[in-house]
């Protein structure tokens, strides 16, 4: 018997080659968040560009398709066959797309997203209305290629990207759900909360001290400084390879929870890409699973970790060690103002407990935006609606806090907000499981024994890469699929 | 007439991806230097050595030579015909070796580099050894190949990779010449030197105010920081693109004037990069004309300029302010501090004057050894013997500050010392014919007028980029190829 795998064997070869490019590419992004002068970003913008059609090109080569044919009838271990799937899928999305496609979505989105940076704070909406009308005719187009190879529905083609096998039917199951017990989550929390005192923290926060803590934590929470770094950038982000994370906040010198909660978030992002299966950096198998279970890591270590009391009352000492002592930076006080439940128009400042409705009214909206049942010029008038409804809140006329302040549509990622959530969800579903397996978690959390979180998430989802489907990756970690109501017991426990 | 430039125009689209490629390595080199984690060595190594090769493929595919072929029977302008000459050169060079060879290159020279980094501390010449044997193996080999494809010598062959046209010919008169007036100069200004006597500057020199001086020098100097950086590295250099200028400087609190110098060095390789000629950006035309004319840009600003006494009268106040006032940063003073001439065994550190003897026993050294005159390790004793009779300095056993100081040569870089001195020959000559051009030239500098050196230097050199062979450059520059004797004069006045 043939145990030689030489399609095989030349895929990894072509997949290391791309991994190698990307983390040029990936270095790049980075760089320019981080450091790069303004009058850089016209060459960066065609650098980039064109390394991303030499990787688009590189896995359109008609070679690969007879590889992954051939190498379906090789000899290949159970590992070796889901790298093999994984790279299948990466090619059918790169092939779904044709290249005059990609280029036509790469200078729309770009020409979109740079003038929405000078509308948004203008408030101007019929400025961004034909880019945008734009962006979402390819986005359409897309979505139709994407479709046809795949089978899915058009919205669904596009979620696949970020979340494999996740569909809008059962996202609507989940969404719909939630929609029926958050409102009233929200107002019994707000009602209870209007009658407790929380002292504000009161600056300046000197932003080497704001660093320094934020470093400090990052440290406790594991993240190894020999393959990473934290830097500054307008938007945080954690970016960079597996081998070299690169990590980002912002800072400004009167408050700093949202810098220090904002670092901790992307910490959980950072170790999960520091833990990915080392022996197969390079290939496919190696990386994240997906974006809700990414975001379910990082919201594992801002949420369920860093807003866990136990956890909470380790920070409160870093903190008055960072910024001197005061009353509001007692444990009871940290814990109260990290738990405060309030509606507000934007999403990124949400809290744990309002942020989904902000996810289902994007969802709402941008599904039938993708399918074809509503149009860009509706988008206002449903936001205003949904808003009304979910959070009580009047967004009339205010476009730039309402559906112009992200970045994700005018850049063209449609599909990808569901996954904040499902991941809010998944986070919540491996602290049940956590707690399972470590019966006395959260009293050795209060102890200052953090290891136990780490060494879960390491042995069952970060080592896991994407061996496995996400279903299956669940209910090896967890014992069951994705499961919502973990996370309603999550806020009811923390927010009764 | 056919009016059209079919070959031509396709070369072209194919140097701009060559330049928006190589811009990522660039930012990635930065990075490697500024940045990056010490962790993330192998995985850069790799994306590094990937793009190496890809851009290797990309200058040796088959079409470029029927393209280069057929563009020179195309009716193109003088600037387009020039581009075209740049173009081949580009191509000869990179066609001259196979990819094979480039690749045991790149291994070789990353090991002995990698391996010298702590042979170096160490003293250990015998470790080093085996690894540089194998790196002149293969620098010879390269020279091999790239002399049967120029038909220049095997060591001209190597130096016309950084500075065309150039020759060991050449350079055997130019540094003949050195060698007779050298020695005599050094001993008179020596002597004349230990009877004056120096402060030093007392510190410490926060390093925070040392960034600040140097970022307000850079602006008086015209860096651009909408289009540039400075940051800290090892390893001080001027990296990036045209459009993004990465210049790095490293600090001690103990001493300033080694990184301010250093800053200023570096502020002219960025000004020449950032003012090449833009309507030719991604094009070779574009391109710095060579190393050696390099090299006369950063030693315009720091030797001929930044050591000036009407200028360093200008810098005295600005150290005052960043340190506070002491009698060593008077200007008298600060000018004699500037203007020490000390034999020492480090080249990097030596002062203008005893600077070209350690070029002169570099070049005696390896030129005979890529023409397989001597061998690796006859190198010890030659050092010794020559650093005894051009500085009158004893170096017996004392590899580390021997041959094993710099990086070049465990690096490969063969065929590049002497573009250092011919680059100081250069500025001299630049600031003859900029006396010439603008006679009370002295007088305004010390006035605060500094503009007219930038704008000869834009004019002349900067905006001409590779339009021109280096001695074309010369003539139309300053009435005459290279002439060393204005070095001579430059050297016997200011230390007369």
């Amino acid at each position: 018997m043939d145990t030689t795998t030489p399609s095989y064997d030349a895929l990894t070869r072509t997949f290391t080659r791309l991994h190698h490019l990307g983390h040029l590419q990936a270095i790049a992004m980075w760089d320019q968040a981080a450091n790069m002068p303004p009058a850089g970003n016209e060459a960066r913008t065609a650098a980039m560009a064109e390394m991303s059609a030499l990787l688009h090109r590189l896995i359109t080569d008609p070679q690969l398709r007879s590889d992954l044919d051939a190498a379906e009838a090789e000899p290949l271990d159970e590992p070796r066959r889901a790298n093999l799937r994984e790279m299948r899928r990466h090619w059918r999305q790169s092939n779904a797309l044709p290249e005059s496609l990609v280029q036509r979505s790469v200078i729309a989105t770009s020409r979109c997203e740079h003038a929405w940076r000078t509308q948004r704070p203008a408030n101007d909406w019929a400025g961004l209305l034909p880019n945008l009308r734009e962006v979402v005719a390819l986005a359409r187009e897309e979505a139709q290629a994407l479709s046809q190879q795949t089978g899915l529905s058009r919205y669904d083609a596009l979620v696949d990207r970020f979340e494999p096998g996740m569909t809008a039917a059962q996202i609507d199951a989940v969404f719909g759900e939630l929609r029926r017990w958050l409102p009233g989550l929200i107002r019994r929390v707000t009602e209870r909360q209007s009658r407790e005192s929380v002292l504000q923290p009161v600056g300046p926060f000197p932003v080497a001290a704001q660093r320094a803590l934020c470093e400090r934590v990052m440290r406790l929470l594991g993240f190894d400084f020999d393959a990473g770094r934290l830097d500054v950038s307008a938007h945080p982000f954690c970016g960079g390879v597996p081998e070299d994370v690169r990590m980002t906040t912002r800072f400004r010198d009167d408050e700093f929870l949202g810098s220090l909660m904002g670092t901790i978030h992307e910490t959980g992002h950072g170790r999960y890409e520091q833990n990915l299966p080392r022996d197969w950096l390079g290939q496919p198998l190696s990386e994240a699973r997906s974006m809700a279970i990414h975001e379910s890591q990082s919201l594992s270590f801002e949420m369920q970790l860093g807003c866990h009391p136990g956890f909470v009352a380790q920070l409160a000492p870093l903190l008055q060690q960072a910024f001197g002592a005061q009353p509001a930076l007692e444990p009871a006080n940290l814990q109260r103002l990290l738990t405060r439940v309030k509606p507000g128009l934007i999403r990124v400042d949400a809290d744990e407990v309002t942020y989904p409705a902000h996810i289902v009214l994007r969802y709402e909206i941008e599904r039938p935006l993708i399918e074809g049942d509503i149009e860009v010029d509706d988008i206002p008038a449903l936001w205003d609606a949904k808003m009304a409804e979910l959070l009580q809140l009047d967004t009339r006329g205010n476009f730039k806090d309402g559906p112009m302040q992200d970045v994700h549509w005018p850049s063209g990622l449609f599909g990808y907000f569901p996954c904040y959530s499902l991941g809010a969800m998944y986070a919540a579903q491996w602290f049940a499981a956590m707690r399972r397996a470590v019966p006395d978690l959260d009293a050795r959390i209060a102890g200052g024994d953090i290891a136990p979180v780490f060494d879960w998430l390491r042995r069952h989802i970060w080592q896991a890469g994407s061996r496995w489907a996400t279903d299956e990756l669940a209910t090896r970690a967890s014992g069951e699929v994705l499961n919502p109501a973990h996370f309603k017991a999550h806020l009811e426990s923390r927010y009764r």
